[in-house]
Order: structure tokens, then C-alpha cells, then sequence
């Protein structure tokens, strides 16, 4: 239904402009350039990054919305419906990578899928990955995206706490990717107004963005670092192209099925290291960082 | 075959030497440090890894020899031997960063695999990764490469010549990683002395790695650079992550299977940029690596 697509799109494009600004914003000097490109089977979409930045490395908000006459097969097999009913799909997602290593990187990403009038769902999350750890940190975004989905109801903050630190996991560094957030799919609420508190969902989400990340931001981007932090941030930011290029499915799905590559890897970090065997010394932030940051843990509830 | 396994290991071994050896004087300063490592299921390995030489920014060489009561289901079954017969696997893989921008990366890999005394085979390569495109540097490569093949026999170079270009690609890029080598697998010499021709085949080549590299880094080693050329070296690594992260065999079953993960990820580069759609001006150094030294060419071949 096109008045349906209609909306939903116009929450991802109203998404991006609003948090994008309040990303320039939070720079204070950087500015985002918009890159448009244009899906052969049908569609688009628009990237919008900022290089260089004051208080962001980079940072980039990208929305698309592509459709096409055929579902993906197996998609369409899952939920029964025939290819031929065609599919749509949009999305924003946003990666911010900071230059002060005491400021953590964030990521987040909401999408709307459908086939036909009958098959669809949303889908959505946010996670924080810092290089050091900051207890009152990972505490303001959980608490911060808590209250957001206790809105929806009282299970939704554990399912999605869970799944998020399950997805955001490397199995080959027995680690977690960062301080985790919330990460769910497949959401279809029941009832006859179930398409529209989908997307409410998803836009409050979407809203929530800057009073989840940018406090911690703020906070952080004064704090003073030398190389020795530098040298930390650019090794832990390794793992996380090993995340996204290993384990995450939009990354793999996008290289395999030739999409906007720009787009696509515009979550990579734009600078990352790698080096053997690193053991930060006990008592160290590194190793702090190490062993009490990047196991699942209840960062929402109040500390004892 | 214990005397067979005993042989080829010591093969590896010497070439760990060697070859360690040989870079050391090269870069004139920096020196291998062993790390050992083993295996729960059976064997182990030891990487040496060269970190902030004066010539290599990072270099690592490393050898394993791992085995087991049970060999992996599908590699039995598609040589039709029951899994209970064990497998025995052991080789070398290199991997050079070298500083200089002007100087290429470099990788290579041999090989030996066997479960029991029947299904056995050799399997090797080697391949050059610039950041800057020299003809004479991927001649020089090629031919030194392919007068090794040669000794082996006609068809030999030409076929693993291709098979380096196809495996050494990036699909979502549309590029090779670099100017290719040589890739073979699954070797397994005919007649009597068969193991004995593939065991010296695998010997000759590792003993040729040395002259197929080495007067590439003295030739470009002293070339003068700034940051221009860095930026651009950096750049193009991100290129190795992406294949090695995302395609290459090795690395992949590595990570799944549980393997040593410095050992394996010793091949990522020290440093690595990404940023987003960059596009060499017409006419520089950049563009001219881009458009004629990513697509594959017959560098073993004379200029005309």
C-alpha cells in the first residue's frame, strides 16, 4: 500500500535530517554531505556523511527505500506469500565514530519491510561501543532506551537488551562488540491499528537517538587523551570491523547482493589497528575495559 | 604416515627459517619474536612476527602442523575415506606490511594435507599487493614465480596464475586484492614418486619467495614518500581487510573452527583506513593503480 510506504519513509527521511543536525550540532564545525545513489532493480537512497569533524572522525545517516517486483525467495517462502507480490523495504541507519577515545562509537538502525499488504514488520536498534569503559555511560543509554521501550511494554527492554547482546557478539574474541542497547526484528503488532504502533515504534526509536547518545558525548569530548588512548581506541575499533565485516548480516547481505557499497561500509571506522597478542597490564582502563565491558551485563538497573 | 608428516614438517620448518631469516636482513633492525601455540584437539604452531622494523611495519611467518582422530566430515566424504582414518594438516603462511608505501605487501602459503595413508595433497601460493602500481615490479614477481612453475611443468604456471586472479577478488569491489601470483590446492602428483615431487615442489617454493620479494622491497624501500602516499597506502590496506575478512578461505574457517586467532589475524595489516567513495584525480599515481594494476594482466609476459 502506497500510502503506507508513503509514511513510513517519511519517518526515516524526517529521522535523518533531525539527527543529523543534531549531530552538526554536537560537532560544532563539521557539516554533512548528502551522496545520492540510485538502485538498479529499483529505488534508493540517500548517504549523508561528515568527515573530519571537530568531535566526530566520522559520521554518517543513511536512508533507503528500495522495492522490486520479486520477494527474495526464501523470505517470501518464511511467510508465505508469493514472490510475485513484490517487496519494499526502508531504512535508516546511522554510525558515528568520535576522535576522542573516551567518547564511545554508536550505531543504530530502524527498518520497515514488506510483501504485499499482508506480510510485514519492523525492525530496529541501537548499541554503544566504547573503547573505554564508563559504567554511568553504558547506564545513561540503556536507562535512556529502556524508558523508550517500556512504552511499547513492560517485555520489550529484556527481549530486545538480550537479543542485542547476542547479535553485537564475537565468537572469535569470546567478546562483545560494545556496552550492547536494544536490538529487535520481525515486529508486527497485533490488532487493527498493529501497522501504526509499528511505526510510532520505530519513529520514537528513531527520536530517542539523541537523548540516548549525545549527553554521553558531551560529557566525554573535553576529556583529555595522548597517544596511549589513541593507540587503544584505533585497536578496539579493529574489532569492530571484524564485527562488520565477519558477522554482521546488513554488511554481508549488502556486499553479496551488490548494494550501494559506499553505503554499506560507511560503518567502517575510518582509521583502525591492529597489532599481536595485546594484554593490557592488570589495573590498567584497558584492561578494565577488557574484562568488565564486553560481557552482558544489566547496565539499566541502578548500581548496588 | 609418520615419516612422511615428520618430512614435510621439517620442510616448513627450515623455510619458517629462512624465510624469517632473510626479512630480518632486509629491514636491518627488526627482529622475529616466537609465540607458540596449541591445539586442544591435537598439534600446534608457532607464528614469529616482526612488529615496527625499520623496512616492515608489521611482518609475521608462521608455521602449524595440527591433527586429530576424526577428520572433518565433507573433506572425507569427498575423498571417499572414512573420517575415523584422522587428518594430519601442517604449512607456512607469510604475510609482510612493509612502511614504505612504494613497497608492496606481500603473502604467501604452502601447504599439506592428508587423512591416512591415501588421501593426501599439496597446496601453495604467493601474491603481490601494491599500494602503487610498478609494471616492472609484477613482471619481476611473475617470472621468478613462473620459472619456479615451470620446472614443475607447461601447464603449471598458467593455471595457477588464474587461480591466484580468481581467488584473490573482491566482488563488491570489482577489483583484484593486488597484481595475483600463483594459487594451487589439491596438488597431488601422479607415479611412484608422486608425494615425493609435490613435497619438493612445495620446497622449491618456498625457497623461491624470497627472490620472487625481496628485490622489490630493496628497489622501493628508499623511495621517498610523504603523506600523501601514506594516506593512499592506508587506504588501499583497508582493501586486504576487506578480502581477508570477508572471503579469504583461510581466515574465514579459522574463525569458525576455534583456531588461533592472533595467528590467524597476524595477516591483517598493523594500520587502516577507510573513507568514503574515494576517487583518485585522472592522470595520478592513485588512478593509474586503480584502473591498471586491479584487473588481471599477463605480467610474466615481455612488454611490448
Amino acid at each position: 500500500m502506497s500510502a503506507r510506504r508513503d509514511r513510513v519513509v517519511e519517518v526515516m527521511r524526517a529521522g535523518q535530517d533531525a539527527f543529523g543536525r543534531a549531530l552538526e550540532e554536537c560537532d560544532g564545525g563539521g557539516r554533512f554531505t548528502p551522496h545520492r545513489w540510485s538502485r538498479p532493480g529499483g529505488g534508493g537512497g540517500e548517504a549523508r556523511i561528515l568527515e573530519d569533524g571537530r568531535v566526530f572522525e566520522r559520521a554518517g545517516v543513511n536512508v533507503s527505500a528500495v522495492y522490486g517486483d520479486e520477494a527474495p525467495a526464501s523470505i517470501a517462502a518464511e511467510h508465505g506469500v508469493d514472490p510475485a507480490v513484490g517487496f519494499f523495504a526502508t531504512g535508516l541507519s546511522t554510525v558515528v565514530h568520535p576522535r576522542n577515545p573516551h567518547v564511545p562509537s554508536f550505531h543504530a538502525n530502524f527498518r520497515y519491510f514488506e510483501m504485499g499488504d499482508q506480510a510485514w514488520w519492523f525492525g530496529g536498534g541501537a548499541d554503544l561501543t566504547p573503547a573505554y569503559g564508563y559504567a554511568e555511560d553504558a547506564a545513561h543509554f540503556h536507562r535512556t532506551l529502556k524508558d523508550y521501550c517500556d512504552g511499547y511494554g513492560p517485555a520489550f527492554y529484556p527481549e530486545a537488551k538480550t537479543a542485542c547482546d547476542e547479535y553485537f557478539y564475537l565468537p572469535h574474541r569470546r567478546e562483545t562488540r560494545g556496552v550492547g542497547g536494544i536490538f529487535f526484528d520481525g515486529l508486527r503488532p497485533d490488532g487493527p491499528d498493529g501497522w501504526d504502533r509499528g511505526l510510532r515504534l520505530a519513529a520514537r526509536g528513531i527520536e530517542t537517538l539523541a537523548a540516548a547518545y549525545l549527553p554521553i558525548v558531551r560529557r566525554r569530548t573535553d576529556q583529555p587523551y595522548g597517544d596511549r588512548e589513541r593507540q587503544w581506541q584505533l585497536y578496539r575499533r579493529g574489532r569492530y570491523v571484524e564485527f562488520n565485516l565477519v558477522y554482521d548480516r546488513g554488511t554481508r547481505f549488502g556486499l553479496q547482493t551488490g548494494g550501494n557499497i559506499e553505503a554499506i561500509l560507511m560503518s567502517l571506522p575510518p582509521l583502525a589497528s591492529w597489532a599481536f597478542d595485546v594484554q593490557p597490564e592488570p589495573g590498567t582502563p584497558e584492561a578494565e575495559m577488557r574484562d568488565n565491558f564486553l560481557t552482558p551485563r544489566d547496565w539499566a538497573s541502578p548500581a548496588r
